[in-house]
């Protein structure tokens, strides 16, 4: 393999050979093929993108290039991945209701970055809960709660990390193949037979069209299947927030709520359709997933999952262990019917209220955050709470002001459909 | 200047100011930009290209990133530049012309690399030549003799010689306005007010099509314009080799010829045609230029400028004193009119014989080449020599089948024109 060669392919819109791309990108992860060669090549598949198979074939380089979890042995391994939005908890809600509902959920996950949350800053919020442990820890619990999260590992794909390091400062991360094989690499490395994918459509989400999503839905889909695996795409609409709860303790809060059955509807519906799918995918009665929500065994199993993970379990009971910042409640201006609750601003104004970060590794608070009281369609009067903000007298000037501008009220509303379609 | 937005406002086709250039690019040389985001922005720059201006502003920042040299105390500063071919021995003709017809030419050459041949290393095969020197030396002769050649310094254009080896390794060297951007700079630093380039079109050449040989020329005169210089390109073919002598040695030998009156007719064409462009650009007469071959007076030039740069002036009239390998004639197969000799063919056939070099820095014999007895138009009869080799016993049977595939005989030819265009 050539490096030079290689690039010149690529840029020339030429096929890549499997063995090829394999000796040039774990050349890199070995160091031996220098970063500069390898920023050329990623601008180069920005311009010229990757065939369906080189996609697989890099997914599956991706995903090859460090341990690979093996839950074949477990019962009905499934996964499940959101491409990340504004008042996304529905993994604490679809997790406990799979793993409830006769399957094994052990997965990873991330932190947040800009003004998407990770799930793993959500759970942070239940004092004691930890997401790190060793893989014997990760298979143990996944075998004994059925239920398992934990922290991105390193070990993982590394060479994803590498690549999405790169690509990070080289303006080559939106590329449709890219994103796709980014994702599905890591799927593939955490070992479940089924995946549904959660690809998030609008202001808040990374994909702003719905051609965007599914476009991206129908690559990941195409290496999942080229992989081996079972792979359902649900769009869902990110142009307001999902539920009432942006910020980590609130979001945790509402998900309790929501596998209480008193959560918010959108949530239910996103959660419950996503649950459904990933029972499909493993043979299963999709109906097991509303009967585990409402027979209180979802409640159940997301009780032991926290135990399991040094989790204070009271909190089921007791929201009140959560930290919580001041309230301020955020009054209408004017009356009228919300249009609109651009999910961007609201993720932006709880970045700004310090309950997201804006670099890697900055500390968060997660007791700060908003919860909306008006949704579209919802009518307000003037001088009427649209949300309450809980905050630690930090960045609260241009929160407001962006949840000022978030809200957008007019005569009526037609709010949109929350499930936008299936790959 | 943030780089990642720098290199994603050229992916998205968007116009670059100056100043971001300038930061960006010198920030490269002074090693404070990564090589990785330089290369992924010269890849965008492969997709995108450069606008008029901002090649300009390239090639500016490059010029002025090192020393830049001030020849306007000199008469008629002029330079000469060639996009390379095989056997372009035409700087050897045209630089002792302009010096005996009242200009300067004080100019930096460079080293062959793979097919196409350097100025330098034509020279260094004269006994005791040196084409290394100081800034003080260089400017001296150039005032003395009117006519100096040096080894393209390091000092001129720093920041072309980086980006051009970042280039090399990362597939990026095919970009229009990156090579009119680097000649340019490079001339635009050596300090000459006029300036003639010779773009080969051609098998042998770097450009294979007139269309895209007058795009090049078309940007260069852009850029010389933008920088008020003076500057003319003319479009010669380089379909056959220029001339009958490919090598270094060999070269030699022909120009010293061609300098007597006695080369053969495309390289006196090409070069006078240079020459006299050359003159009226300076707004001299162009008929001086025969005027001083004719009269033995560019003759006279280069034996003063061999004399001031250490080399042994008798060759001029004792041709032996040049190195010669073992002759061996390649004989024709069959009869006919040579239709074509592929110039590439021909300077991989002299590379092979180790007349060249396939890698930066490796030495070369300066005795090896190839000198066509015949050229397209020639009858030629079954055993009649078409070439006459010149070896030191290594890569011959390389060469010879190189040479073998490069003649193509037929019934009859019509020999295409040999200035194919002005820019």
């Amino acid at each position: 393999m050539n490096p030079v060669r290689f690039i010149q392919a690529k840029r020339d819109g030429l096929a890549h050979a499997k063995e090829e791309m394999a000796a040039f990108l774990l050349g890199y992860l070995r160091d031996e093929v220098p970063d500069y060669q390898v920023s050329a090549w990623l601008m180069a598949v920005f311009f010229r993108g990757l065939s369906q198979e080189e996609t697989l074939w890099l997914t599956e380089i991706m995903a090859h290039s460090g341990k690979v979890l093996d839950l074949s042995h477990l019962p009905h391994p499934v996964d499940k991945h959101s491409s990340g939005g504004v008042g996304d908890k529905t993994t604490l809600v679809v997790a406990p209701i799979l793993a409830a509902s006769g399957c094994t959920v052990a997965k990873m996950s991330g932190r947040g970055l800009a003004h998407t949350g990770g799930t793993i800053d959500k759970l942070e919020s239940i004092p004691g809960w930890r997401g790190e442990m060793t893989e014997a820890e990760f298979l143990e619990r996944a075998r004994k709660v059925g239920l398992v999260i934990a922290a991105q590992s390193q070990e993982l794909a590394p060479l994803d990390g590498k690549l999405y390091a790169l690509r990070d400062v080289t303006a080559t991360v939106e590329s449709l193949p890219l994103i796709a094989s980014s994702i599905m690499s890591k799927k593939l490395a955490a070992g479940a037979r089924s995946i549904v994918l959660d690809v998030k459509v609008g202001k808040g989400a990374f994909m702003k069209t719905l051609e965007a999503a599914r476009a991206l839905a129908e690559a990941m889909v195409a290496i999942g299947k080229g992989a081996s695996r079972r792979v359902r795409a649900v769009l869902t609409s990110m142009e307001a927030p999902l539920g009432q709860a942006v910020g980590n303790a609130l979001e945790v809060r509402e998900a309790i709520l929501a596998l209480k059955g008193e959560g918010p509807e959108d949530l239910l519906q996103v959660a419950l359709t996503l649950a459904e799918e990933a029972l499909k995918l493993e043979g299963l009665d999709p109906g097991l997933a509303r009967r585990a929500l409402e027979e209180g065994r979802a409640l159940e199993k997301f009780r032991a999952f926290l135990e399991a993970q040094g989790g204070d379990p009271r909190v089921v009971e007791d929201l009140s262990l959560l930290p919580l910042g001041e309230e301020l409640p955020l009054l209408s201006q004017e009356e009228g019917v919300v249009q609109e609750v651009d999910a961007l601003k609201v993720g932006l104004a709880v970045l700004a209220l310090g309950g997201g970060r804006r670099k890697k590794g900055e500390a968060i608070d997660h007791g700060v955050g908003v919860h909306l009281l008006k949704k579209p369609g919802d009518r307000v009067e003037r001088g009427e709470a649209l949300a309450l903000v809980y905050h630690r007298n930090r960045g609260l000037e241009e929160a407001l002001g962006l949840l000022g501008e978030a809200f957008r009220l007019g005569e009526s509303a037609s709010p949109s459909p929350l499930v936008l379609g299936m790959v």
